[in-house]
């Protein structure tokens, strides 16, 4: 935005309470919890749901764990109207879970929406008017007592009908706009509205202070909540209710700052979805809650569940960072980070506490029902950690760490040449390809025949001997070659030595069985150092594990060949 | 998550700082931005961008005016080497502008890093090694000693390469995985960075303390980087820069929390792209400043060329409740809500102050280059105020404000039947449908001859008279009519009276220059009182004023007898 028409804008007006206490406190305990995603978030899709839909996110809701639902406007939408009866008349409304109407102090509306509750256990009537300074003055050119006198009209209207009712009516009352609302006229026709409501220790009344446009750092509305709950006259008759939009960005924040400072209640929706930027996100603050160990109340275990529904009714997307949800949240292609997500995970295997700890994952996705597949993917901004996960996770190949750097590279280039990201299919090809076959047959030895002519194991390991015979072919030309040693290995190393006259040396050797794939199978990663002290890494697989490290050194051997010819790696 | 994974999950713990004093001040000036989106928002993407997608979004990141871009990590990657000296060698870093290049703390790292940015005027050395209790003991396996050896040895490498070089070299560390770090150890390792590197208060060095991961409520991190900001020996030194996730979903407030306890600087990126849940959005912050009158020293005026080349670039989607950027954040489906922006914009387009002030909307869209089209949009939950705001703006009709409510039932009914979002073309046709055609033959009155036969008008008004003479056919026949009255309205309403014997009474009429469209016709509204005492409305468009009034007046007595015959309205 340019500087000029920065001097339309206005700093949003904070509240003088050095005093607060908030900012000391913690989130200890859930708030109850009202999904407005039938009301808040259908008005605001494209394309409203159909009853279908409706029916389908209410048993989302329900599952999840709401008490109370928000189920729309009855009085101001056939649809509405007809959707909150079906739910009546059908039965679909547990024990314990409340419809919640909203209504504006009209006469008609009012006796519109208690018909629409008629038959329902117990349900929240939700009055609201816009109180907001703006408000008063641009749309409804009204004084501040006039305003006062319709929410007191709206309430009286609420209560005669509430006591010509058999459900048990739940009052609420949402000064709407409140954040553009002077705060002492916000307390001034709340407390006109309780005075007519009567609220009890028993029947408390609902006052949901509503950050129906986002206007401020999240630290002024949690200061203004404290500040209502401080003045507020039947504090203990009360539950204070938070509803927050997200035009800044904060609402969760602010919701989670203002529960500090005293809220009781939260009104949200799934990803946030409601007018404009949103509601307030309930699925992250429920999490936000439970990884600070605080049992929110809802569940989202199966949270890849909740998004399909969510997607399905709204014709949304959950955006692939959503906290919690996002496509790719539980997921790492930086090297640095795949090699500390890899350690950490191992040690959280090992972990004799429980508690969860590993670095750049706050939360354990196998408690949301999201697996740890796509944690860690590969591209070229990846490093050697992840190739080697995936290697494990994918193929059951426990590279050995010594060997990471030389398949990093290979997979780097890959990458580099490519620019995009590689599957694991992809992955195992390129490894495949550059250890488990011989690539070039003008150069690379390919094992035709294997033997172990004699074996002697000596307890002492002293005098242990083998003699190995084997048939190698290459350029077109087979050659038998033989020789003894100490095991069958090191008699193929010396035969290769001495028949073939290869300089190396063999560096390390690693073996362990394919638990993944063919049961049966041993893998063998070998290193050596060629002629010019450069290191090679080979591998094979075989079902004896003898043959297994034969054809890892052979594979070792053909890559150093291959490098010396200046072939690619 | 259920109850019992819950215990895997620790509280984070808070800092013991009851005389904060960052919830009493507000966001007066801007920080300095870096913008970090070619670094920690390439390396989070799937593809990361290819050189001319990299050097498209640099190009962006200048066009927005940021004077610090973190350009990658140089020595990790050969693309990025590249890339670097790219803008080198071509000369693509204007003055004033500095790139920023990551690096750990490790020699042959940091001396590539610095043959990276060699022939540079100038650029931001950034050393950073990983300091959280999880990262040492996992990850490293080192003790809280050996780490800060370790940041000391690379500050160490830094200096004497800067000191080598003829760029002028900036210096920032960072304690990676600041918010997983003991606070007072990430203080003491600080320090000791800052001993080697010695800042004075004209070559400050930038001390940035990440959020790598989001793990409270962002007080929390503002409680930290007051506490780091009063405990650091070398303050006034030292540029305070926040670089924080979207672990929670709070990284917008946290940053914005951040700044009031004391930081200058923010690293972050374009609509939050990075890491996992993403980096601190810098756009939101920005704009969240702009809109509380506080110049954030970054142009978003052109926010959709920013989406078109960040989506093209990232091959991300800007989700459509994103603040500021998103498809629908300008958009009211919610009738009430139509209803109130309708009116406020009015209010707004005759305020003499200037100053921004519309319900609903805490930013004007035309300072975003947005424009309003898409501000109202009409669905089964808009309401008759949205319906006539989109006739007025789309197609230049003022349609009577008694005149909202018929039309909004019509609109309603054709929303509600289909459940889908209405375009304005749509809209248009339902209005042409209802008002402009006649839609029965059979009982619609069409209009085939219309002429003032004698017109005496008299200046005050008494004694005006005119005749006029129409053809109407309607279900296959055609009748003259004439008759006389004070006006050719009035003897046409007296020609229906007396040659048809219509009951009728004409209750009002307003009429006003089609400025859109066709620029010299002009459109009637007419409302009658019929026989029953029902109202209806009317509306004709002609480029004769009295033809126009003529022809509304039959629409409306058409309408009346389709409502009698039972045709839908």
């Amino acid at each position: 935005m340019r500087a000029e028409k920065i001097r339309k804008y206005r700093p949003y007006p904070t509240v003088d309470l050095p005093d607060r206490a908030w900012p000391g406190r913690t989130i200890t305990t859930a708030p109850a919890w009202c999904s407005v995603d039938l009301r808040d978030g259908n008005q605001a899709l494209i394309q409203p749901m159909n009853l279908d839909e409706k029916l389908e996110m209410f048993q989302l809701l329900l599952d999840i764990g709401f008490k109370e639902i928000e189920v729309g406007f009855p009085a101001a939408a056939k649809v509405e109207y007809d959707f909150l009866r079906l739910l009546i008349e059908e039965r679909r409304i547990p024990e314990g879970v409340m419809p919640q109407v909203l209504t504006q102090a009209r006469e008609h509306l009012i006796r519109r929406t208690f018909d629409s509750i008629a038959g329902a256990r117990a349900a929240v009537v939700h009055l609201y008017n816009s109180t907001s300074t703006l408000q008063r003055e641009v749309v409804f050119r009204k004084g501040k007592k006039e305003i006062i006198d319709l929410a007191v009209y709206g309430a009286r209207l609420v209560q005669q009908q509430a006591r010509d009712s058999d459900v048990q009516v739940h009052y609420e009352y949402s000064p709407e706009s409140f954040t553009g609302t002077e705060l002492d006229y916000a307390l001034e026709i709340c407390e006109a509205v309780l005075d007519v409501w009567q609220p009890t220790q028993e029947n408390p009344v609902i006052i949901n202070l509503p950050a129906t446009v986002e206007m401020s750092t999240p630290n002024v509305y949690a200061d203004r909540i404290e500040w209502f709950c401080r003045h507020l006259k039947d504090r203990g008759r009360v539950i204070m209710s938070l509803h927050a939009h997200n035009d800044r960005g904060e609402a969760v924040a602010a919701t989670e700052l203002a529960l500090m400072a005293g809220a009781d209640r939260v009104e949200g929706t799934l990803f946030g979805n409601g007018e404009r930027t949103g509601n307030v996100d309930i699925l992250t603050l429920a999490l936000n809650m439970a990884t600070q160990g605080v049992d929110p109340g809802l569940d989202f275990s199966d949270i890849n569940h909740v998004i399909e529904v969510y997607e399905r009714c709204t014709r949304l997307q959950v955006p692939p960072r959503h906290p919690y949800a996002g496509e790719l949240v539980y997921t790492a292609f930086s090297g640095s980070h795949q090699d500390a997500i890899n350690k950490g995970m191992t040690a959280h295997e090992h972990s004799e506490s429980g508690l969860w700890a590993v670095p750049y994952l706050p939360v354990d996705p196998q408690d949301l029902g999201r697996t740890y597949e796509s944690i860690i993917r590969i591209n070229s901004q990846s490093g050697k950690g992840g190739a080697a996960y995936i290697m494990e996770r994918e193929f059951g190949f426990r590279l050995p760490k010594d060997m990471h750097p030389e398949f990093g590279r290979i997979v780097q280039a890959a990458t580099d040449a490519s620019g995009l990201e590689l599957s694991p299919a992809m992955l195992y090809s390129i490894f495949e390809q550059n250890y488990l076959s011989v690539r070039n047959a003008a150069t690379g030895y390919c094992l035709k025949a294997f033997e172990v002519l004699k074996r002697h194991i000596d307890h002492s390991e002293k005098d242990s001997l083998a003699e190995i015979a084997a048939v190698l072919a290459w350029g077109g030309k087979e050659r038998r070659i033989q020789a003894e040693g100490n095991g069958p290995l090191d008699a193929f190393c010396s035969a290769l030595h001495e028949n073939l006259h290869l300089d190396f040396t063999l560096h390390s050797y690693h073996e362990h069985a394919l638990t993944r794939g063919s049961s049966s199978k041993a893998v063998s990663y070998i290193e050596i150092t060629a002629g010019d002290g450069s290191s090679y890494w080979g591998a094979a697989v075989h079902s004896d594990i003898i043959v297994a490290s034969i054809k890892a050194l052979l594979s070792a051997i053909n890559r150093s060949r291959a490098a010396e010819a200046g072939e690619e790696a």
